[in-house]
């Protein structure tokens, strides 16, 4: 069976964030050709959806200079959706010229933080999405819009981050044309009740344009929290291959989820993700050839798989 | 507010098993006045229950050789249960002896794995059990006594671990006058759907008399495992400060819950574990010290606590 196949069977979609979170927070800028091999070898392993790079200017990150050329590669990729994560309109444009299937747009409900990352406020930040929905709507119609409200469960700057306001925020989002509104535990501060109340509330306010869990494993709680998600109706679920990432303008900040152990969590709970884990774990390989010495981490991956272990079928 | 006033606030238990569980399976041997160093900081950090040493031939587990002042010292420590494994009646003998609390044995649903641990069959372990409740009961009726179904959810040796079996041997365990059973997953092989299987099965035969949660974070499901099991019911956790431990006899077996982690977990999520989480990190001190280039894991201790973390009142 084809890994397009097994996305069709897949109870949840594991969204591959690597490529752009992990890349962008490494001081090491990856070459084109061993990103295109990574992004090959997570298709190949059966992800659906990888967010293959950021449209922000290249003297900021230099680590996405090539975004363009990465997403026309990726969307050669056959069942893949290609998403792509756009601070501005300028960005979005970029990202709807090079054919991205979906952007995603960060807005932070820390104050602070949303200053910090892309300086604007929160309230600047719906317009934003207001701004780029017309400009898809006008350009792109088939291309989709997710807004990802970060630090949504506490910011390393101004520590509380209110739950009105997350959910304020992101029904702002979804009014302004985002047709997902995920929710990021940007610096690992979340816990599973936390997770839970306020998945459920986005649920509840927001039904079906209820998006994607961003969890990090900061403190040990992420594969925790993912659970606490899914159990609360998330099927969507960010996560990075080898756990590479963080966000550079969040000091503390480490550690997405491991793919490869939330992978296995699923696969293991007889919960089907389309992915193959022994593929997946092969593809370490070109993230490790493409960052030479970079640490990447995973339980999984170190400790092999459990003997007899039953994947879902693929 | 002492200790032994803020356990009886806690809504779950946290068993600590590092100076058994973690210091068994290391080789080198800390010294017994680093243990009792290291046992004073667990019960000030506020544990309610450690389990303290096990009773093995010093021949078979030279790490072990002090049991009997071991378990003096900590009987000591106002409010606290000192817990002690014994695999045979020799060994209950030696800790009734030594004043022990609570003795706990290991039952192992793996025939393999039986033989390899303790060299007898499961249900010769049954009669074992039978026998030390004996012992138990005419020598200090007081004393309660806890067996540990080993490699309930799967075994390095033999594989699967049917599940019937399980719950069968757990209730054998309890006729034969076990006062709790608890489940354990050696081997790290769990799943949170299993482990809410299992012990909805296990309080449903046992009621009052289904036990503790030992979960190990070998593929990263920890925490995730230990959630699960909370939200079955269960309120007693196995954990080990740093992570240290695993089972000499269980090829692949790594890595306990790590008690920080845990704690980090339950109190964010405002469940009161009676633990001052600072009190428990600086715990760790008397460890290194007596297990010098021994590594201790733990993602809480590295990262610190969120800005603004509010603990449950101790």
């Amino acid at each position: 069976m084809t890994s397009v196949d097994s996305h069709q069977q897949a109870a949840v979609l594991i969204s591959e964030v690597g490529p752009r979170d992990g890349l962008q927070s490494v001081d090491a800028t990856m070459p084109t050709a061993d990103k295109l091999r990574w992004i090959d070898a997570l298709h190949a392993a059966g992800l659906g959806e990888i967010e293959v790079a950021s449209f922000v200017p290249a003297r900021l990150l230099p680590q996405m200079a090539d975004a363009a050329e990465v997403v026309r590669h990726a969307t050669m990729l056959p069942g893949l959706t290609v998403m792509a994560l756009v601070p501005n309109r300028r960005g979005a444009e970029a990202a709807l010229a090079a054919g991205a299937h979906k952007l995603t747009m960060p807005v932070s409900a820390s104050r602070a933080h949303s200053l910090a990352n892309v300086r604007r406020t929160p309230e600047e930040m719906v317009e934003e999405v207001r701004a780029i929905a017309a400009l898809r709507d006008g350009h792109a119609p088939e291309v989709r819009l997710e807004a990802g409200i970060s630090t949504a469960f506490g910011c390393t700057l101004q520590g509380r981050v209110d739950e009105d306001e997350v959910i304020r925020l992101a029904v702002q989002c979804a009014e302004a044309g985002a047709q997902e509104v995920g929710l990021s535990d940007t610096v690992g501060y979340a816990n599973p009740a936390q997770v839970r109340r306020l998945f459920r509330r986005l649920r509840s306010e927001l039904g079906e344009r209820a998006g994607a869990a961003h969890m990090h494993n900061t403190r040990g709680l992420g594969l925790a929290n993912c659970l606490a998600a899914f159990e609360e109706g998330v099927t969507t679920f960010d996560a990075s291959l080898g756990g590479l990432g963080g966000c550079p303008y969040a000091p503390g900040a480490s550690g997405n989820v491991v793919t490869e152990d939330l992978v296995f969590m699923f696969e293991s709970m007889g919960v089907p993700t389309g992915i193959d884990l022994e593929a997946l774990i092969a593809a370490r390989g070109p993230l490790m050839q493409g960052l030479p010495g970079e640490p990447v981490y995973g339980m999984t991956p170190e400790a092999g798989l459990p003997k007899g272990f039953a994947p879902t079928a693929h």
